[in-house]
This record gives C-alpha cells, sequence and structure tokens, in this order.
C-alpha cells in the first residue's frame, strides 16, 4: 500500500500517519519528494485497514499494491484447476459446451431439446427454475418441478445439469437436482449467497456483474474459494454499455486477462452477451479463439414459442453450427472438442 | 406495443404476427410504410409476451409505449405517497435527515453518534449489522449484536431505526429491531429478497442499483408493493460512472424525474454519492434544491477511526453545518426542516 | 510516479528501471516488500517518460503520484480566478446566467429572444452559428449570416455574445463577432482546436466531454492556458450514463471537485445536462446550491418551431422562473445574482 | 416515426400533432389506444425534424423507426464495398494486416521496424506524424518531417501508408504523402473534419470513439459519403468501460452487427483495444474469428524505448506470432491471408 500525504504535510503529521500504519502490524518506508511525502506500508496489506487511512485528514490518497484476492490468484496456484462435472472436465485442453434453454417452460419442451443438444454435441445441459425476471410480473420459473424434469433430462440423455440458483434459501433444494448451480450476473455480488455457495459442494457457475471490474468478478470468486468450495467456474455474459444494438457487450478481453490472473477456467455465454442469435455463431469462434475454456449457449426446439429470451436462443440446426465452428477455431488454438 | 417488421415482410408474415399478438388477447393496428410495415398492438400490454414477438425472424423490432410499472406510478396514484415512520413522516412538506455510522462498531461508538446526531437536528439513526463488503476478509458487521445496540440507540434517543437487510433469511430478525429496512445497491435486483420485503409490515428503503436505469429502479420498488407493502422510500446513492475522483457520481436528475414518474418519497444519501467528506455539505444542499424528500448521511463521533468509509463519513460539527445549509437550501425552495 | 516491478525481478532488473528512471533526470528510492519491489520517481514527474516504464516487461505498473496539470491548479494560483467579459465577471460572488436559443434561425427569431432574456435577467447571450450534428443530414446553422446576427443582438441589447467554435478554420471568424467562444462537448479533445484557442485573446466556454473524466478535462483546459489564454470558463453540461430517460446525467459532483482542483469558474448547462426542459428549473437551483457561478440555459421565444434542442428549451416565462429560482438559492449560499 | 400523445391529449391536440406532421411532408396514421395515442408518421423520416415534434408539450414520445444512415446501410448497396489501397484490398476474402509503431519517431526506428514488419507479413505500414496527446506537455509528432520518413519507408518496402490526420488544416499536407488517412477515436464527431475527409480522393481509416453508438459510427462514416468520398474503413479500437485492468474494452460484438448493418469494412485495432501487448495475440485472433477483415497492430523494433504506447506494442518477434495465429483462424472460417 502506497499512502500519499498532502503537500501541507509537516514532519508530525508523517508520524502520526506511520505510527497507525505500525499499529496496523506493517512496517514503513518513507520517500520525501519535492511535493509530495510518500509512505510505502511494507508487509501484510490485509491487515491494512485501508478505510482509517483514507479519513485522516492529511491523507491525499491510498493506493493499494497487491491485489485483493488470494486463492484465486495464479500466484497461489500455478497450474490450472481442472473442475470435474460427472466426468465432464472444464479448464483443461478440451472445451466444453453447455446449452439448453432459457427456462424449464414443459416436459415436453426440456427433454425434447434436451436430446437435440446431446445430439448436436453439447456436454452438459442448462435450463432456468427459478428465474430473475425485472418485471414481478414476468414468468418467475417452474421451481422444483422444474428441477424435477431437469433431473428426468439428465437420467435420460447423461447430461449433466446447470441451473440458476437465486437465494440462500434456495441452495439447499437447487443443490439436490443440479450439478453446477449457476449465480446469475445480478446475484455476482449477493455477499451470503456467495458464502452459503462456498460450504457445500457443488460446482458453481460465477457470473460477472453487469459492470464488474475485473477485480469485483475475482473477490467474488474468493468468497466462494474462502468458504472452502474450490470447484468455481466463471462466466463472461456481456457487460452493459452504451451500445444498445446488441443486448449486452462481450468483453473478451477478460479472457486472456482471467487466464493471466486465476487458474480459474472461464467460459463465455455469447447468447446473452449479444442478445441476438444470428450474433451467436461467429461470437461462439470468437470466445474459444480468444481462449476459453467452454460456451454457455440458450437452444430451444422452436425459439419464438420460448417463455423468454427467444430472441436470443438457437434453433438446435443453427446450434449445431456453433459446434462446427467451434471445433475448426479450437483445432486452430490448439485446443480440441 | 409497436411491433415493426423487416422490409421483405410478406402479407402471409403480417398475417402470422396479426394472430400472434391476437392471440395473446389484444387487437391490432396495421400501418403500412413505403419502407417498413409497423403493427400496434392495442390493449393491456402486459398480456404480450413480447419475447415471443422478438423471436419471430420477421420482427425487426419491438418497442414497449407504456410504462412497465403499474401501482408505483403517479398515473396509478396521483398525490404524493407519505409514509409514517414512528412519527416522523417522510415525502411530505418537510424534509427528513438520516444520519449515523457506516458500521455499528461497539456500544460507545453508537450511542454517542447517535446523542450527536439527534442535537444536531437529525431525525432518524441509521447504521449497518449486517455488512455488504467487496472482500471475504473485510469487517461483515456485528449482526444481532449490532441491531441490540440499534434498539438501545432508539430507546435512548427515540430516533427510529434504519438498518440494512442482505438476504431473506435475515429479514425476521432486522424487521425485529428496525423501523426501516433499508436494501443495498447490490441487492436492487435481489428478488426474492424484494418479494419477501413486500410481505412484511416496515417500510423499505430502496437503494438505487450501480448502473440502474429509471425503469428498472421503479421496477424494483414495484416488485415490493406488488407483494402488499406501500411503504418504500427511494434512495439515489450514486451511479457508476468514468470519473473516479468522487466515489460515485450523484445523480440529482432522477430527483426530480422520479417525482414526476412515481408518487414515492426519494432521499439522497451523498455520503456514497461522492465518497468525499468535503463534498457532502453543498451536495446535501443540491439534493435538496433538486427536490429530495431528505438525506441519508454517515456522521461518526471520530471518522478516523471508522472500520468502514471513513473518508466519506463527518463529523458531528460538520454533520451540524449540513444541517444548517439543508435548513437554507429548503426555506428557498419553499420547504422545512 | 511510483514504479511496482514484477514479483520475479531480481536485483539487475531493480538497478536497470533505476538507471533508466535516473537517466530521465529523476531521484529514485527503493523500498523491498516481501511481495514486491516498489521504485518511488521523485523530482518532476514531467519529465518521465511513464510509457517507457509501462514498456519495460518487468515492470508490474506505473502510478502516477502528481497532478498531471499546472497552470489550472489551485496549487499553481490560489485565488479564483475572474474572468471579465465585457464587464460581466465570471467566478466571483456573482452568479451570471448566458441564455439564448440553440441555433441562430433568422434575425426575427434571435432578436427577440434576446430582448425576452434580457429582461428577464440574463447576463450574455448565447446562440450556435455553427452547429455540430450527429446526421449530415441536419441543419448546419447559418454560419457568418448567423455570427452578423448575434452581432446585431449584442449592438442592440448590450449582452456579450456566446457561440461555438468547432475548427482551427473557423476562429479568427468567430473571434471576429464573439465574446465568449465555445468549445463543445464532441470537441474538448480536439487538440488542434485547443492550440489555437490558446493563442487568441478571447474567453474560452470549455464544455466537458460525454464521458471525460476530470483530469482529461481539465488537461484540455491546460492546452488553453499552456498557449497562453488564462480565460478559460469551464463547463458541465451532463455525461453519457445508463439513465436515458434524460438526455444526459448532470454530473453535480464536480462542481465542488473543481472548485478545490481549479482556480478556475466552473458554469452548468442543465438544457443539455437533462434534455428536459421541465427538469431544467429544479436543477439550476441544484446547480448554484453546489457552488456552480452560473447557469447557461437555452430559451426559444417558441420552443416547438426551434430547429433543433426545442424539448429542452425554455420558454422566456419559465426562464423568469428559473431566474427566481436561482436567486433564492444563491441567496441560501451567500452568493447573488 | 412514431409519436405517442400523453394521456391527457384531446382531438385537438391529435388535429394539432398530425398538421404538423403532414405540413413536413408526411402522411399519418392514427391508433387510438386506451391509454395513448399513437401517431405513426408515413414516409421521408428524413424530412421530418424530430426537435419540433418533441418539444410539442402533449407528446410523450417521438420514436424513430428508419435507420437514420443511407448511403452506408446494406439497404443502399447490398455487396461489400472493397477499398483498394495500392492494389491491398481491403472487404474481401483476404484479412488485411496494418502494422507499424505508435509514432513515427526517427529515420532508423521507421524504416527499421518497416522492413521487420513487411518481412512478417504486414500489407500497409502505419506509424503517427501527428500526435493526439492528452497533455499539451507529451510529445506531438514529428509532424510534415514525420510524413516525408513514411513517405521514405514506403518507397523502400512498398508497403502503403495509414497516418492521422487530425485537423482540416492538415488534410492537404497528410493527403499528399499518405494512403490513407486516419482520424483518431477522439475525432470521430470532428465534423468539419469528416466534411472535407469527404471531398478527397483517399481511403479513410476511421476510428470508432471511446464511446460512440453504432449510429453514432455509422453516421460520422454516412458524413464521408455524403461529401463524394465512398472509401471508407471502419475501425473498431476499444471502448471506455468500467473494466481499467485493461486500456480500452474491445467491443467484438459489432464485428458481425457492422458486417450486418453496411457494406463497409471493418478492421480491429487489439494494440489500442486492450493496452497490453501479451493480450495482443489472443484478441487478434478473436477478432478475425468475430469476421474483422483485418487488423491494424503496434509493432515498434524495441517497444522499451518507444516514446508512446510502448506497453501494448509488440516486438517483431510477437508479431509474427500474431501473423501465424490470425493465418490459422483466417483459414478455419473460411477466408485467407
Amino acid at each position: 500500500m502506497i499512502i500519499v500525504l498532502k503537500k501541507e504535510a509537516t514532519d508530525e503529521d508523517v508520524t502520526e500517519v506511520k505510527s497507525k500504519i505500525e499499529e496496523m502490524g506493517l512496517r514503513t518506508h518513507i520517500s520525501k519528494g519535492a511535493e509530495y511525502t510518500v509512505i510505502g506500508a511494507l508487509g501484510d496489506e490485509s491487515k491494512l485497514q485501508e478505510g482509517k487511512l483514507r479519513a485522516m485528514r492529511i491523507v491525499e490518497k491510498v493506493i493499494p499494491i497487491m491485489k485483493p484476492y488470494k486463492l484465486v490468484s495464479r500466484e497461489f496456484q500455478e497450474e490450472n484447476s481442472i473442475i470435474d462435472v460427472c466426468g465432464v472436465k472444464v479448464g483443461g485442453k478440451n472445451i466444453v459446451i453447455i446449452a439448453g434453454p432459457c427456462s424449464v417452460e414443459s416436459r415436453d419442451q426440456l427433454l425434447e431439446t434436451a436430446r437435440e443438444v446431446k445430439k448436436a454435441g453439447a456436454h452438459m445441459l442448462r435450463g432456468g427454475a427459478f428465474k430473475p425476471r425485472t418485471s414481478p410480473y414476468s414468468f418467475q420459473g417452474m421451481e422444483e418441478e422444474g428441477l424435477k424434469l431437469l433431473s428426468e433430462a439428465k437420467k435420460e440423455t447423461g447430461l449433466p445439469i446447470v441451473t440458476e440458483v437465486m437465494d440462500t434459501a434456495q441452495v439447499e433444494l437447487v443443490a439436490k437436482y443440479a450439478d453446477v448451480l449457476q449465480v446469475g450476473a445480478r446475484n455476482m455480488q449477493n455477499f451470503p449467497l456467495l458464502k452459503k455457495l462456498g460450504k457445500i459442494d457443488k460446482t458453481i457457475l460465477l457470473k460477472r456483474g453487469l459492470t464488474a471490474t475485473l477485480d469485483e468478478f475475482l473477490m467474488s470468486a474468493e468468497y466462494i474459494l474462502a468458504g472452502g468450495n474450490k470447484k468455481v467456474i466463471l462466466c463472461e455474459r456481456g457487460i452493459r454499455t452504451f451500445c444498445t444494438y446488441t443486448r449486452n457487450t462481450l468483453d473478451l478481453n477478460i479472457v486472456p486477462a482471467i487466464k493471466k490472473l486465476t487458474h480459474l477456467p472461464i467460459i463465455v455465454d455469447p447468447s446473452h452477451g449479444t442478445g441476438r442469435y444470428d450474433l451467436v455463431i461467429p461470437m461462439s469462434g470468437a470466445s474459444i479463439a480468444a481462449g476459453a475454456d467452454g460456451l454457455s449457449i440458450e437452444v430451444h426446439r422452436n425459439p419464438e414459442e420460448a417463455i423468454s429470451d427467444g430472441d436470443q436462443t438457437l434453433t438446435p440446426k443453427n446450434f449445431k453450427k456453433v459446434v462446427a465452428c467451434v471445433q475448426r477455431i479450437a483445432e486452430a488454438v490448439g485446443r480440441c472438442l
């Protein structure tokens, strides 16, 4: 941590700040410039109560030097984490594709779609039973009945199940049916939920918040790992920008950035990331070229009948094209499907 | 709802879209332009499953005309809602000031600060017992012990208590001690929490999300009213922008905008909205000039010792200056303290 | 400047970076932490070629400590700059109001509006002769003919003229007629234009860019002062955010922030800052409460006939209300009209 | 254009709005809903003075239906524009790579780098002679001397020259030496410059503004085409977002979106788009997978000595890796280098 003092700081001010830092258990190192005095705080930054320093009226600014996260960092674990979901390995050389409808709507809809995506090459099945909706008047999901249908689809197809959990009170129920519990973008900083997910033995798919920075995203993953659960898959699903032609803006920069900073796998959701089914094919390829470990894609046997997100949902036929495209790009970057 | 069809739409396409809308229970009205065919869907827009229309490949775009919220709108209720919190009225002619520390840290800290803000003119006491923190390694709040101290402070000063609730599992406990339950910015779209708060008989202080649009903010309030709880106070607490000199950017435009669109009261939190104690005085005045019904301000007997948010926290002395400034501005705009 | 080296930095690396900094004419100061080595570069930061340090593969990050601007800073000049425009003083105790139509459209429109705003209490007249328009098919302004009409309006009313300059090739012409040359938001970083305006003897009204940071805004002012022209008035005119109910989001936080950082005056444009005539009154008051030195407001004798910006333009009658409101708020904060 | 009237609109109001639209030369079509009256304005939307309608106090909102641009649209020209720059074709099946230093710094630096990028497979040479810099105290470019060096480099290597023009006053000079005139992100809405570039017979490389929407970007291209110059190449160079780990956020979504909306070619600049040399390789591949027609990449014989942008600049060795990666991805998506 670097603490910059205001120009008018006296020797007593410097001594006061120095003492405060040393009381917190760190060593200090003082550089006096012509304009500013800079104090370096060396040692375990996590002990430093940054707010108390910021609150000192003589402090100009406080600049953290170390990364705020530990367990998720590449420095903590050099080799990639490979997460095993019922035999499907995420984070290794193989690209993993998760596919299925936005919402579970009915037995027929789910099972038919599940068969189609399985046939086309998907490795896991997604489908929402608890749905976060902006309006209280929109369809809120089939809840437990939906979970049971997902379970039935798994039994038939063998595909592991990915489904969303929105609240601490749902964790136990969802964990009973699902193989991967998804945390939605709007819940990325739902800290009680993250804490509870840190205590269970299931894989968590953590979606990036709409305007989350990289540090915030990784700190949310850190909450889960700090609780004891190491099985976290990160997911870029598009951020909010001023470009409204697409529903969100896929930030593929963070794919190679995440790969540098953390050992956790990262997949991309081009369905939410674009909001337009005709952009899903090219952006799926781009995601893999950027280094993603997999994709999560919305597929429906008949998107025009989908209750939610029909405009960004692929037909099974278009999904096959995605898989073919991904295969070619994966090979071009030395990976495989 | 206006549905614009693609240029290449044939008569059959028009008929198909028309039928789909009519099946949903709305009437249609067709205008054929030189370039586009536009279909107006008249009637109860809430019956319209917008997604299904967007998913039709011949549909260019779907444009909602009506506001998505009802119960919170000025059209639903013309006169201002005035929320009574233990005798303090929010939303009327009087400006209401909520003050207190960011976190409850100890008995002494809380009681002393409570006495000071009471003396200076505050109408309610704020203080966090459950704290949403970006890092799992930061102080997470005193939890129930903190709530008990707040209760004690209320007993001594008579000030009603405002404190945050972060999860459905905490609602019952927090409601036992608090008069106003605060929903933090990161939970503005925690839908299970909003639903649960719609079922209790306590006032809710709903903070705007970091990058929430006006519609999203009001739809979150709609969740609470739709559940049956009409006692909602809105709070602007600054949005995320590219200007990092201040912690957030206070969006005062929305104060008069909200006043036009909804009957609910709105207050402003200039502490989070600026992140700098020296900006709190001018921005408190500006908030009232813009038409806000009140303020929520962080005050600590000794900000340099505050565990969290010390840099944006006022001393009791500076808080008095805020109250004096607010009084003058309130009079200038025909209101009173 | 603080230079943080990567964890793996060897003693030779440290020496290499140290030498590079010293070659640039600064002194160095080294702190070795358990995790990082931090090098402080002391002396004249402007000599430091930051990019060359960033480009070194062993450098983790480079953190500037000093402000990048000089001439505009409070440290360079402690007392407020008071800019005299034909006798109207901007930046002192008095609030200054600039008013007039978005575009100069005709002799009648301009002269009538000029008389009205003069009567209502405006101190300067605004009106665009060169118009920056998103579309090449929109009205582009009356150009020199418009400037001549502005000049005529000044002759009649005595109000100094504020009008926009868009290109270096227009500077001489605009300066012949105008008292204040306005630089629009989209030109805030038109560096050749800023340089040219630094060489003339006229007041410059510099509008903040749509997503400009405080540093970028002040650096653009610095360009003008560095050229020799000290007469710069800053103008907050709203930034781009995700809230589309208003055309832009007025960022009033920067008013007190600018007052701390620079000696230059700052005014607010609530017409562009809200894009809605009915929000202009409350936000004018809020701007003055926040500490602004003045306002720039669009007024048209008949907004429904305005060629541009009619929706955010006041009638003369509403403008009078703004002046009355501003007067009351000005008094409440110890200033006058 | 759809005009929505306020709830309280009377029959006279409807007639008034109707007449106003018809005076502008369009036909009207009225739909009365239970809550709103909606007027469709059919015909040539460009004749409609939207502002005048928005300014009517009875109008709730005005919603454009047609795209604001014409000449650049796919509807105007179905087949791809293929721009020929001294024999290099941009916009066809072949991927085009532009490479070179951020700034021209010296004869040796430029010629050596030019030889290296030519050898590695680049098709054009880039290098800035006029530099837009945030600070007036930073290196502003070698100006005409730099242009002469670029010309010399072209003579030796045969590579066409791409260089920036910042002001109308520079257009003639830059056009004398350059084959492609680049408009920087901060000048995307410098309308006088765009107009002047519409009148010359040189290819224009138009970079997207930092927070430009798709419509704004295409409208700026429309300015150039409307002037008569059809040779425009678009360039995505990253947008400003809240993620500061990378300098900008590359928005690859717009690549396939642009391909749908316009016939103009689009290339990507992953150097500015990431700001980190180690992200340039994966993001170059991702750009091509997304459908880009080419790349613009900063290369310097020795990035640690570059005066500007060293941290995002590749060594010739790393540039070769980019070319190899691009080649493989190009083949995977049916294109070639």
